[in-house]
């Protein structure tokens, strides 16, 4: 763990990570800042996410909430792949836009030794108003 | 509306009305079973729904509980479109089997003017014990 | 633990606990049916339990629902009072009836070493549709 | 309402509004601060709100969370006591003070004409770390 920030994966090695443990989804999660208890990632939106009438799908979104806590989690921890989601509570508030990318804020709110516990913020790239929100549990593994 | 079912769409007429309005992801959400207040729908599992350690992925679940409590509202309520997912909770329980297909079961709780509530059990075919449970709140837009 | 049913505490026990850990509460939580993961509570209604309107109070519909997982987890695993809430969904769905009592039916979803899902419905005694719905999530201490 | 703030009940109007629809539980929520979007509720803990172990009980919990998003959507919409919880995500993460106030900060994500979304943290007074955290839907009925 940096002395400095107390992270325990920096931008990059987070980035290297995600995209080794999902490598079927590699380039759909782009670390865009880390700080402690805190980070912002990019999904680039394509055909592939949209949905008729110009919108993105509900999957997109659910799965940018969940990998931005997973980050943060992974951020503070270290590469503890086997960390996983339990529960879940998501609301879709505004149409995201077709055209522009997703950025999804995560601030982890409870950094336990068994639970975390993260709030996400989801925005169409340049708007104010988020389109979505979402807080997750992930259980953390037991030291082996 | 049938007048012996109660229902506005049957399980031809639903599976018709998703695959046109879901075109992205034909034959991810096969219909096996329609009544009042009720729906199975089944996804099958491919290479591209799973994760590392042999599961499936979290957007995989989300996707078939959001697309279950959408089609049983259409089921009783007909070709609405424009109905869209407001609120939703989520808890994974147990892992899925990477080589079975995951079956969605789902009971509308209500179905008011404006809000519809749905609870949706996921299973790896085959399984006694849920993988994952959801409740989903639909808006359902006024009548134009 | 019971040979004959899989259960650590019987109705009465799971009681006569629920009494002595929440005192403060006693009359408010009568545990009506007990079985293997599954249980059912009563809370009279009376005045303070009511808002304008003639309805009952979110708070009481909350904190059924709450007594009804914890005494369903402590029905199968005996007297473990550190045993806590982490995460809730709650879905109100109808208005409860201000003259009958409110009926609280929990089913373990699952029940870890770690972790334990309940799902419980609310009914106003008597109707056969729910007033909410609820999940909760809890913790459950590691043995000593 | 007033120009300018944005706000259709200030601080003082808001506090009689809520003592006036909720006169069983007078004092046990007072308002600290209102802005757009935003507002501080305190509830004063006393020993009615304790439970062994010295804590604060859930209900209390939900309660503030769920005054203080009514709250919010009142002083910017006004007088609409018929405004209802719909759908509640509420997670617990640390225990509450016993000899603490507790402390509930809500800002308002959405406001739209049918729902409206808050986010809550709560916090035992004086600490950074937040208790607890709940995302709450409020049904708006539609204007007379």
């Amino acid at each position: 763990m940096s002395q400095e920030t107390g992270l325990a994966l920096d931008k990059h090695e987070l980035q290297a990570f995600l995209d080794e443990v999902f490598p079927q989804v590699k380039n759909e999660f782009v670390v865009e800042h880390v700080e402690e208890m805190y980070v912002e990632l990019r999904t680039p939106i394509r055909d592939k996410h949209l949905r008729p009438g110009g919108t993105v799908s509900g999957p997109t979104m659910f799965a940018l909430c969940d990998v931005c806590v997973y980050a943060a989690v992974l951020a503070m921890i270290g590469r503890e792949a086997l960390t996983v989601t339990t529960s879940v509570s998501l609301d879709f508030m505004r149409k995201p836009a077709a055209d522009r990318d997703l950025i999804g804020k995560c601030r982890l709110l409870k950094l336990g030794k068994v639970l975390a516990v993260g709030d996400v913020l989801l925005y169409s790239e340049g708007d104010d108003a988020p389109v979505a929100r979402s807080t997750m549990t992930y259980a953390i593994p037991p030291k082996r």
